[in-house]
């Protein structure tokens, strides 16, 4: 390749030992997720723009796709996708006849955000979404199911891999707009995107935004930060924002709502999820339930696991399909561990044995031994060379590969140096280096 | 979603159970590759167009990325990736200092060309690669376990799914190019482009290409087609390409390699591959063996899987990686299979067991059996309402979910009606039906 490699800013890319560690998260969501009877979905890449447009500030990050030589007036014009959300309520609108609802499905696959690239901020990157959509009306139950398919996942990363806990604030927007109506607010749209930006800038520069881009008066702008302050892990909520005074029937509906999924979730997860009116998020088609998740000990990593209610995503005039999901930041979670080599994998390779070669005649001998072990699923490749065994044995450990077999009929732990005479039809490797371990710190 | 749902032509998305089938066949691709030391790599959508250019016909189906509110002038002009060898290719040369050599990577991504859409081409496609790359050197062993580790894989799609067999079909540029020079041609490159497409517009037109815009005599023409019409089994085609008359350097060479190809390939997979020298593959970055593999009574499919050795493709001026792989066409495979119903899944949803609830008090208790199914690796969901059970069960029943669990402790078989009692913590289903089971006809 003669032109200049470049990195790119904002892409990340994974070593061989860093996307061992992303499959065996990807592998563990997805297990979960099936198991929650959700099934795999993937939806095309590309949407025309007409129908990523008009979600929010997510707006100006639309990338658009033109094929180099296209007729520009016979072209539609297509965008990538920036979350999976919005692509899976077209799919559902454009394939509704041919569903069973609810719908449950995940979805794992990479988007695209024309961010400015920074810590922590990728313009493409994996996220990892489960979603629950009923016709015409999805039950109230699937906003705390929700938080409790993806609060085992997580348990799982944590007990079998070793990532820190994570706790999961949750939120209603029907809460929040109730509440700035009975301020007298007309657009509270507006309040919730500038609470949004709450962590990013402090209280005093909402409150100072609520009042000169909004034309709150300073007390209205106050009283709505105090509903932001309001975080309990019961449903010890609903007393405080009642103890503000302020009365609107969406209040009260988004005060049941909340607190039945903030009781729900604490009887099956204890201490996983707490009421948090901080929680906006910034997207626009979020109508009830809103979650956000955090990493102990990564405030750094911001929301890692996000998502909402939306009651109108997906709508064709006639019929509509709510909605409630939550998406993992994959790459957002797992790019900066992986950097800072806080999660690694034993070894760089899915080999758990190399067959050393003798000589280039006897290479037939060695295919045959490592297709004897891979018939028993023990993952097996064959010395790309014939060199000295000392050389042949440096290839594996540099590859963290634990097994060198010899045509000899025996079998290295290069590890400890023990040397066994072995069966190709019977040998086994210890449970544990059957395939590489994997940590996240 | 306001705006009016469009299907986009040439972006083949799946219906659940299309996507089941797609995700088991993904699935025991990566186990045999990974048995084999093959590990996974992702690498970014986007490279920059220097990057994606002058690798022959290709180039004006290339996708150009753009932010739509970019600053035109200080954005780097990016295209999406039309395949995984260019992309691997970068990275290798990007990261070289970080990898060890040979290295053995298989990657399964999207890949998008802005082809006419029209029967078997698609605009975007899943590709799955298996490539092996050295520094500075590649054994030309390696140029027969490619097409190994493949049939391999096809040949448990075969046995355990039913996928008809398949055939690959092996030839060599060297080859090709030596023999082409042999008869005193100066651009082979040209020649062979135009004999690629042979099966596109057979023998005479290919000739008249030949003529009309290489300026070859009608002799010359009639002699590259003689080589193309060689087919043989087994190493035959040496002396059937000797008879033609022809001497050149390169000639010897590619002799030699396809001969060590196919010797070594049929006696492991007797009958899985021919050489035939028809064979030329549209890319220009192949430098010796090519790779097309033929799914028996599909011939409309086309190649479902192809690749070859490429010599100088990721270089930096010093060094080089030289590297062989092959690539299956995941959609070009399945989406016809699915869409034609050759392809099915015995059920739409990972589910198993469907809990039924009684009535919204005893949803808890039904979560709790939910709960204690899955801890065994049962897929298992709760019902989505109280519904009477007939209805329940029907929800089942749509789906596809073979048995339904009833609070009095018993589980039902909806396709038998056999009904028994059961304890969550002990009950397992048949193992045929732990998982949808997948059939490829």
């Amino acid at each position: 390749m003669s032109p200049r490699v470049t990195a790119l800013s904002g892409y990340p890319e994974y070593l061989p030992a860093g996307r061992i560690v992303e499959q065996r998260v990807l592998d563990l969501l997805r297990e979960t997720f099936e198991l929650h009877g959700f099934g795999s979905l993937e939806t095309r890449s590309v949407e025309p723009l007409s129908v990523l447009a008009g979600k929010g500030e997510i707006d100006k990050e639309v990338y658009a796709v033109r094929r180099l030589h296209a007729d520009a007036e016979t072209e539609a014009e297509l965008g990538l996708r920036y979350d999976n959300t919005v692509p899976f309520a077209r799919y559902v609108t454009e394939f509704a006849g041919k569903l069973n609802f609810p719908l449950r499905r995940y979805q794992i696959q990479k988007v695209w955000r024309g961010e400015r690239p920074q810590q922590g901020r990728y313009r493409e990157f994996t996220q990892a979404d489960i979603d629950i959509v009923g016709a015409d009306q999805l039950a109230a139950h699937h906003d705390a199911e929700i938080p409790l398919v993806m609060l085992e996942a997580f348990g799982r990363l944590s007990d079998e891999l070793g990532l820190p806990e994570v706790t999961m604030h949750v939120a209603n927007r029907k809460l929040a707009e109730g509440y700035y109506r009975g301020l007298g607010i007309a657009e509270p749209a507006g309040v919730l995107q500038r609470v949004d930006k709450l962590d990013k800038i402090g209280s005093e520069k909402v409150a100072a935004l609520l009042v000169d881009e909004l034309g709150l008066d300073t007390d209205t702008a106050a009283a709505c930060l105090r509903l932001a302050e309001i975080r309990t892990p019961d449903t010890g909520f609903v007393e405080r924002v009642r103890a503000l005074g302020v009365s609107h029937e969406l209040l009260d509906e988004g005060l049941a709502e909340l607190a039945a999924v903030i009781e729900t979730a604490r009887a099956y997860r204890p201490g996983g999820v707490v009421a948090d009116l901080r929680i906006a998020r910034g997207l626009d088609y979020y109508t009830g339930t809103v979650y956000e998740t955090e990493l102990a000990g990564h405030p750094e990593l911001g929301s890692i696991c996000s998502g909402g209610r939306y009651d109108s995503l997906a709508s064709d005039g006639r019929h509509s399909w709510p909605g409630v999901g939550i998406s993992v930041g994959v790459t957002r979670l797992l790019a900066p561990l992986v950097a800072a080599g806080w999660a690694d994998a034993s070894r760089s390779v899915p080999t758990a044995v190399l067959v050393a070669v003798d000589d280039e005649a006897s290479r037939p001998a060695a295919i045959d031994i490592a297709g004897r072990l891979r018939a028993r699923g023990i993952a097996t490749e064959v010395a790309p060379r014939a060199d000295r065994f000392g050389k042949q044995i440096r290839y594996a450990e540099r590859r963290g590969i634990p097994f060198v077999w010899f045509g000899s009929g025996e079998v290295k732990d290069i590890r400890s140096g023990e040397q066994v005479a072995a069966d190709p039809d019977a040998w086994q490797p210890p449970a544990g280096d059957r395939r590489p371990a994997v940590r996240l710190h």
